[in-house]
């Protein structure tokens, strides 16, 4: 099939000689897969760029977020724009390299766990049309190897969310109805799409933010329907209570901005939507700050550190060895520990903690009675 | 009367020229007043140091906080320590000049409303007797220019509480017992004193504590009884969440590890001293956090700004303009705004607001649909 995409290929090479040279892309190896990382921006390569030989990712750019749904919708779009939901996930770049399926975190990583289910979820005779595909897509459950939270609609394993489509080398992401007709045409998994609207429509999205809202789900990406494809987030005020609950005892290892600018967000939700913040509410927000650094206190006191225990399945034991070991190289040896990798079904079963080390340098000093200084 | 201090006085005339010379230390000007002010630290001159001609007034030196008191006592103490309050207001020093009494803030700022109201609390023969004394002290109450908070055992106007002794040109404070001495000698109002302690007396002290939490009030401070002169403070539980009330609308103002860190703080009190996170807790520590940025963002819709109301009295009505004056000029003309002066009584009343700058600049953004990159 034919899609209609704007952008054309353009030649990277003396980009990436230029960034390799001033530091911002580093030689990176995964398991037999030798290739390029942009660590940093340089010149139209984003961090999170990946290259392999001829093939270059681009990173995925960033999306801005607004705060307030009326006025945001005024102030960003231009034309009407397609709303989809927002998955609470991370972020993956999956393209094909000699006759294998890869998956490229958020910041260029290889992910061994991702490449690993990508066979169980993406059909690849997309692939075989569209060699120069690259499928963003979101990867969300509870047996994943880098969030805490997940969807409340995914019960166990992990699921493929694609939400845009680009091609190696190119800028930019697929025109939304060239990369509607692709992921139909291969049926593709792709994020639920809640129509196209305008900034008039802040009723009917109200009404769909609310909903997603009471259902505990993040929130929408909206994406305007013209060629400069603008993209803009707006999440509903419950997913701030569940990253902070989700994330309770980073109280060093996450900037404290993570929780407070989630604080804010919460509150701006309710006051435009109108919402009365409840004393249930309130308790909840409260708990989820104390009770985690409490349960983090209990942990440090019973096993000397603050951790995360964390399970995923794989379909190739290989794979989780490649990727505790990558995780090791890139946190520290002692911050990875494996509990548990066995045959369970058609699947092995990895369970480890991965080691908050701030949060239990943290707590070593100040339960040891160390001084601080504010 | 005679006291014993250790330290002589030094000369300090080459360290302020080559303080000058790097900026560290700039001429300041409030009323009649011309003085060197240090912004930064330069040698053994801290921040805030203030230079009158002969007289260097030294800023008063940061003292360290631990968030464990068994262990703290333990780690931080090599002898036995004085227990004092501490007391929720701010840091001046106190000292004459030209036969007046004036007071510095902890950045080394004349503060016309202290001094204005010195002389209704310290008794001045102190000074025939002892001209190159500094008093420090803390001012507290509700009535005053720069706090939210309070001590709840203040009703109304302010109260000043002398804890440290200084004299010109000399590093250090007085030994614990010459300060009590010379503050008892002159019948000097003086923060509230618990004893002396080792680090065995957890007992008492985890009761003295627990009681000044029950009671609202922030906490202590730990001198140690040697030529060190070592200083802890260690502050309660429930004044983390004063703390936040107080600030609550402050989201951007204050950097977001003002809100975290009283958070951790909490979590550490509840844990040490076995104290159960109530459901009320939670509900009064969410409730902090929301509702203040909701009061806030009422303000801004109503009046455009964010801004916190002060009230204090004066003396003297031209000191009252001159706090006016100095504050326009630091914070900037349109973020100081005078509600009212006048007489009541024997005093002339001071009403005027602050606005929170950025916190208000936050909002603007925001609430006309802005987007926010994270």
């Amino acid at each position: 099939m034919q899609v209609h995409e704007s952008a054309e290929p353009i030649d990277l090479k003396p980009v990436i000689a230029e960034a390799l040279e001033r530091r911002r892309a580093r030689a990176t190896r995964i398991g037999r897969w030798e290739y390029l990382r942009f660590l940093n921006k340089h010149r139209e390569l984003s961090e999170g760029t990946a290259v392999f030989g001829e093939a270059v990712i681009l990173g995925y750019a960033k999306i801005g977020r607004i705060l307030q749904l009326r006025t945001g919708l005024r102030t960003q779009f231009d034309a009407p724009f397609w709303v989809e939901e927002k998955i609470d996930g991370y972020n993956v770049r999956i393209f094909r390299q000699e006759d294998e399926l890869l998956a490229l975190t958020r910041r260029g990583y290889l992910c061994p766990f991702t490449t690993d289910r990508l066979r169980d979820f993406i059909d690849e005779r997309v692939f075989e049309d569209h060699p120069d595909l690259v499928l963003c897509a979101e990867v969300a459950g509870p047996d994943n190897p880098y969030n805490e939270g997940h969807p409340p609609f995914i019960a166990d394993d992990i699921r493929i969310y694609v939400f845009d489509l680009m091609r190696w080398n190119r800028p930019g992401c697929f025109p939304y109805r060239d990369k509607l007709r692709l992921l139909d045409a291969y049926g593709l998994p792709a994020v639920p799409r809640f129509g196209r609207f305008t900034a008039d429509d802040v009723g009917p999205l109200r009404e769909l933010i609310l909903d997603l809202d009471r259902q505990g789900r993040e929130g929408i990406v909206l994406k305007e329907d013209s060629s400069r494809n603008r993209r803009v987030k707006y999440v509903t005020g419950s997913t701030n209570v569940t990253d902070i609950r989700s994330n309770r005892d980073g109280v060093r290892q996450l900037p404290p901005e993570y929780f407070m600018h989630r604080v804010l967000r919460l509150a701006l939700f309710l006051e435009e939507h109108g919402l009365t913040a409840t004393p249930e509410l309130h308790e909840e927000l409260g708990e989820s700050l104390v009770g985690g650094i409490l349960e983090a206190l209990q942990q440090y006191r019973e096993q000397g550190r603050v951790y995360h225990s964390f399970r995923c399945r794989f379909r190739d034991k290989g794979n989780a060895r490649l990727l505790m070991a990558a995780m090791r190289r890139r946190l520290g040896k002692a911050q990875v520990r494996q509990r548990r990798l066995e045959r369970q079904g058609d699947f092995y079963v990895l369970e480890f903690d991965k080691v908050l080390p701030r949060t239990s340098d943290l707590f070593s000093h100040l339960l040891g009675g160390g001084l601080v200084f504010d």
